[in-house]
């Protein structure tokens, strides 16, 4: 049996082994558009920031075997041709149609794999292009942006797009002693998680010397004088930003326009269409990687998402099934990590908004917390923002970021929506417990319990965004904060009144009765407790700020002391 | 409604404050033997230990205010009684007799809760009761180890139990200075892992300078001449092992007493009998937390792991269905951590030797690897253990050990497990990945994946403690090394034969067809690659190694160079 597979980074090696360890008598042929096999391109960031300085690790195994032609051959017994671009797919005669070094070839196939990734998306302003502008994807990328840097020519970037890699890029950037700003045309950066969330991101990443430009549109780019293969500015719908360096990371499109000449069915999305076997719709035809779309488990909608890991975990399936084993891809359910220094970003599941989006009707709380009892040393705060199906208390989404140990949390959220768990199964998950580890109630089991509380209605909150909008327009609601007189005189809110939850009983008659209350403490656990005993006495407009003042986003805004 | 609470460390205030939430009309009184209210028990290894140096944050909130009786009136509006026992429950005319300062007094309810606790256990020998031998549950435990560490004149300490509290203390006493000793009575310490995880943990432990004494039994203690309130030795069935400070951790026993002279059902383990609602054989008298029994998510069985984070989510149950709310409590899957130096032991779920026991046909697989992409900083190795049903594939437990991030991968495998999942289910989760945190493929997708093969026969192997005990048998076994000869010349199992991956085509006439062969490499990726390389020439008794040889555990033994 002839195998031939196209696209050498993720999927397409990974189809090849798993297809020839399984087969070994199969003839497997591997073709890459490009110079580099298998190269890790995650890692790309890491090696820019200077995390490690030999570069051969992105193409190397482990124990240093760089992963070439000879490593494919002799340890995986795999034909590998690089530089070698398939341009067209004969699907009746079974072959496919490659160039390399402009001669052209046809070459045959029982079982046809794609692996063909994606293109980096290029704004359409981009119409010449310049030296120090670039996406970042291929190793080559990498090296010239590394080679930059090390010129001592570039002490300026300006990164177009602020998801994962725009603030990966943004850590790396810092920690090569750039001046760093980010531009990003939505409201909020990090659009894969929710405002509150990615405010406090946003927060975080100006203290650590990142400039950060939103609602910001590319408009164009100014040519260097006397240079017209330089940029030297970016124009935007808010003027003109200078760089040494323009790094544009705005994402990424499927490349899938060998499979759609070919007459295979394509997704709404632009990625290629296949069934959970990874066929598309030649049953002699696979696809898997960047190039493919995605089932998304909780709504049943295709989605596009192009990660290593799930390239990884697809590219086996499209093996199993090419061997003739039966083997069945779930779909994911879109998690995600990154970190920016000591910030981890993780998230699971859909956002609040693409919950609401998908017709669900969504409840959702945020809820902070230390990731470990407060003696230990490390202990970190963790944000959270957990999502259900009000009608079948079904988890939806997960998402936490802070300087706590976040992605541990959200892989279980993973799992346990991928398992289709209510809030209340989550809470009463059985995870490992020492205090290095976590406190006694795990983030994540507590951030579930207080989603039960909000559930079955023992708490009415709000989150701090509603807080400060209402507050804007100017309704009158009384903010009462519960903490200790230390606490409050260290930080406030501006208009807000203080009664230690100690106090609440003796000192009631200080909170009105005939005005909503908003009641909260640092995380607001006091805050809750504060407003069970509001209720009692007969208050029935307390509400309770979610997430405390930890969670409080607006750190410039109008109402901090 | 008066809703009486018996223990006042976690299930007990949890309990009580929870009732008092959602019923604020509740006359809700907590008792307590001891002086300490809601202290961090297991806080103590690291207070001694001097992670931290003010004793105080045991008994306190995260913001410093002490969990005494003033802070639960308030706060949390309970009534608290400290160094109030309970010695008898009335149920026919629902009261309980307690004693405090030797004045007996009733105390009626209409609901009562048993958080009564497990008592250390302390080894029938110890019929004297000597200063410098003690438990370690109570925070005047933990004060009296503290101020005898302090003093100066305790330098060598014995530790009597190498399960959980064991290591953790090792920790903290090696933290101080001191020589430590574990006395183990069972072939290995950690029962609660598989042996070659435990071997692995032990040779860690051994090499940071921790000495371990494992099948050995207390026989007694030998008094301190001329000082018969301090022992100087403990007497064992290997001989005299000294000590100025003797530890005696060898396990809890559930403190159910009062529930059984009450004729409350008492399972077979010792702990009080209750449903899923957390009420006892008496639907007025509910129980929670470390004196009870559980059930186990997976046999469906009895169990009896005393822990806080159970204790936690019990006691939120027992309260909701105490004040009329249905909840249940599914059980547990018996996941747990602790922490040595950098060292980190998880676990979750069944044991092989629990599976079998079980009933179970368990198959399972070691597998090593490390937690992130070999060019990122920070990371470490993770060795891995999986055990599946073999007639369902479902996962039945998994245990990981080493420096690297294990919690994080056994959480993901307790919500698994709970969920019911299939190793194949395990193997396509969609976790978060980005190289600070994760390999593209994670280290318990890749071991779920190696699972699978095992489970289908994909992979023969076997584990290094079965290689180890037929060469010890005199098996004339063809050890095939597959690494590069760079990697052979700096540690190799002696016998061992080296073919590396790459040459394996053009030297398989190096390779015995007429005897069992064990093949492996580091981690066994490549071992796995070469079994497939010989297979499909015709061998057909050819075993990958388990675990590679980073996961060989033993060390000191005959079979390194």
């Amino acid at each position: 049996m002839k195998v031939l597979v196209i696209g050498g980074v993720a999927a397409g090696p990974k189809i090849a082994s798993k297809v020839k360890r399984v087969m070994p008598d199969a003839e497997v042929t591997l073709i890459q558009k490009g110079k580099y096999l298998s190269y890790a391109g995650c890692g790309l960031p890491y090696y820019i920031g200077g995390v490690f300085s030999d570069r051969d690790h992105l193409i190397s195994t482990p124990t240093g075997t760089h992963r070439d032609i000879p490593f494919f051959k002799n340890v995986k017994g795999l034909t590998v041709r690089t530089n070698t671009e398939a341009i067209k797919i004969d699907r009746e005669n079974k072959k496919v149609l490659v160039v390399s070094d402009g001669q052209e070839e046809w070459l045959s196939y029982d079982k046809l794999a794609l692996a063909t990734g994606a293109e980096p998306f290029v704004p359409p302003p981009l119409k010449n292009s310049y030296e120090n502008v670039t996406t970042l994807q291929t190793v080559e990328e990498g090296d010239m942006i590394f080679k930059a840097l090390e010129s001592g020519t570039v002490n300026n970037v300006v990164i177009v797009g602020g998801g994962y890699i725009g603030v990966e890029m943004a850590e790396a950037l810092m920690l090569r002693k750039c001046k760093v700003t980010i531009v990003e045309r939505e409201s909020n950066i990090l659009s894969i998680i929710d405002p509150v969330l990615s405010m406090l991101t946003r927060n975080y990443l100006e203290q650590m010397g990142i400039k950060i430009l939103t609602d910001t549109n590319v408009t164009g780019f100014i040519e260097k004088p006397g240079n017209s293969s330089c940029a030297c500015a970016l124009e935007t719908g808010k003027g003109k930003i200078q760089g040494d360096l323009i790094l544009l990371v705005v994402g990424v499109r499927p490349r899938s326009e060998l499979a759609k000449d070919a007459g295979l069915e394509i997704g709404k999305l632009g990625g290629i269409k296949v069934e959970a076997t990874m066929q598309t719709s030649d049953p002699d035809i696979y696809a898997a990687g960047d190039c493919v779309e995605c089932l998304d488990r909780i709504t049943g909608n295709s989605v596009y998402v192009p990660l290593g890991s799930t390239a990884n975990k697809q590219g086996r399936i499209a093996a199993q099934n090419i061997a003739g084993k039966k083997a069945l891809f779930p779909g994911i359910v879109c998690s995600g990590v990154c970190q920016i220094i000591n910030y981890t970003v993780a998230r699971t599941g859909l956002t609040e908004i693409q919950a609401r989006a998908a017709g669900f009707d969504a409840v959702s709380v945020l809820v902070s917390g230390p990731d470990r009892p407060h003696f230990m040393s490390g202990m970190a705060p963790i944000f959270m923002k957990l999502i259900a199906d009000k009608n079948t208390g079904k988890m939806l989404g997960v998402q936490a970021v802070g300087p706590g140990d976040c992605d541990k949390r959200v892989n279980v959220a993973a799992t346990a929506i991928s398992a289709g768990m209510t809030a209340s199964d989550v809470a009463n998950l059985d995870l490992c417990y020492a205090p290095p580890y976590s406190p006694a109630m795990d983030n994540l089991i507590t951030a579930a319990n207080v989603l039960c509380n909000k559930l079955d209605g023992t708490m009415n909150s709000v989150s701090p965004i509603d807080v400060h909008k209402r507050l804007e327009d100017g309704e009158d609601i009384f903010l009462l904060d519960v903490r200790s007189p230390k606490e409050f005189s260290h930080m406030a809110l501006s208009g807000s009144h203080l009664v230690p939850l100690g106090k609440i009983d003796e000192r009631m008659d200080e909170i009105p009765k005939d005005k909503p209350v908003v009641v909260y403490c640092k995380l607001s656990l006091r805050g809750y407790e504060a407003a069970i005993k509001l209720k009692a006495k007969g208050y029935n407009n307390v509400q309770v700020m979610e997430g405390g003042l930890l969670m409080w986003p607006f750190s410039r805004g109008l109402s901090l002391k």
